[in-house]
């Protein structure tokens, strides 16, 4: 019904001959789709989702093997987020992608470089993506939220990706996230 | 002409009873405007215009005297933002912001930490604003662009701001960026 809703809204703004504004012509259902086999895709255009922070984990600081190399972008989308910034509550239907991006080479051991602005982590290149997914019924055993892995590597990234086992990346989750399985600490606008 | 456009857009939606993407009812207006004294404002939602890269300058690593502490969050006006993709270059009246953001407190002297993804870099609070906006017959001066400083520390922020003299931003980005002003090579969304 939602896609439907947006399909009707761009027909009706195209013919009074207007034009939509750029987030809008994205317009993005908030929930993922499953396959019978339960796989979803990437969304499109979340990099044009409501950006919440940057988590940085480099590699020169996690003896060449982080987790999630190396910036973390996440990104919510944007229905989502306006529901959760007025109700304090991740709608279900939530989705959320982190989209990794790794640094341009460092001067120093821990992957920092000197710059104009001073010494630092400076992006170079996407790396990978990992997604959660809001949907309590379907992910009744990950405290309401699937979690999906799409490659850690340059793109281009896996086509679709079912949920991992709970160890893979729920567990983690539920033993530190902030709120929800989502590590709000670490995104001001949210907090 | 185009905020009366984005009202029909939301007239046109309202009588046909569709809720308008999230991203739309935030609606911005491409390029900023000015009083007579040719002073600007912060845009309004400026947080959910497209994210295009977050360079990190520790204070840390910078003897405690960041000239830009710590994160920078940089937001590109999602119109702006469609007309680059398209054409590789900026319109007349783009408007990108970087908000800055501090760490949470460091375990160690550069100022990562250990969290559950590894040691890195974590925001935990907004700490200024600067904002760049290209006007080629406005800021003839300094290539095109202006440049404003709307405060380096937590919210509240500046009211308004003029455009500062050229050797408080303009030069710097005259002599070290990538692509008309901007520092393109550290936003792989851009290139």
């Amino acid at each position: 019904m939602h896609r439907l809703a947006v399909l009707a809204v761009a027909a009706a703004i195209a013919a009074a001959g207007q034009t939509l504004p750029a987030t809008a012509e994205m317009g993005q259902t908030m929930g993922a789709t499953f396959n019978g086999a339960g796989e979803t895709t990437i969304p499109e255009n979340f990099r044009q989702w409501v950006f919440v922070g940057a988590p940085l984990t480099p590699l020169g600081l996690n003896a060449g093997k982080a987790g999630f190399p190396e910036f973390h972008h996440v990104y919510v989308e944007p229905k989502a987020f306006e529901t959760y910034r007025k109700t304090g509550r991740f709608p279900e239907g939530t989705t959320i992608v982190k989209e990794l991006v790794l640094l341009h080479p460092g001067d120093y051991p821990d992957g920092s470089r000197d710059e104009a602005s001073g010494r630092g982590f400076f992006a170079k290149s996407f790396n990978g993506i990992d997604m959660m997914v809001k949907d309590s019924a379907r992910f009744a055993d990950t405290n309401g939220w699937g979690f999906f892995n799409f490659g850690h590597h340059a793109p281009p990234y896996a086509a679709k990706a079912a949920a991992g086992p709970a160890d893979a990346c729920a567990s983690c989750h539920t033993a530190n996230a902030t709120k929800d399985m989502v590590f709000t600490k670490f995104y001001p606008i949210l907090n």
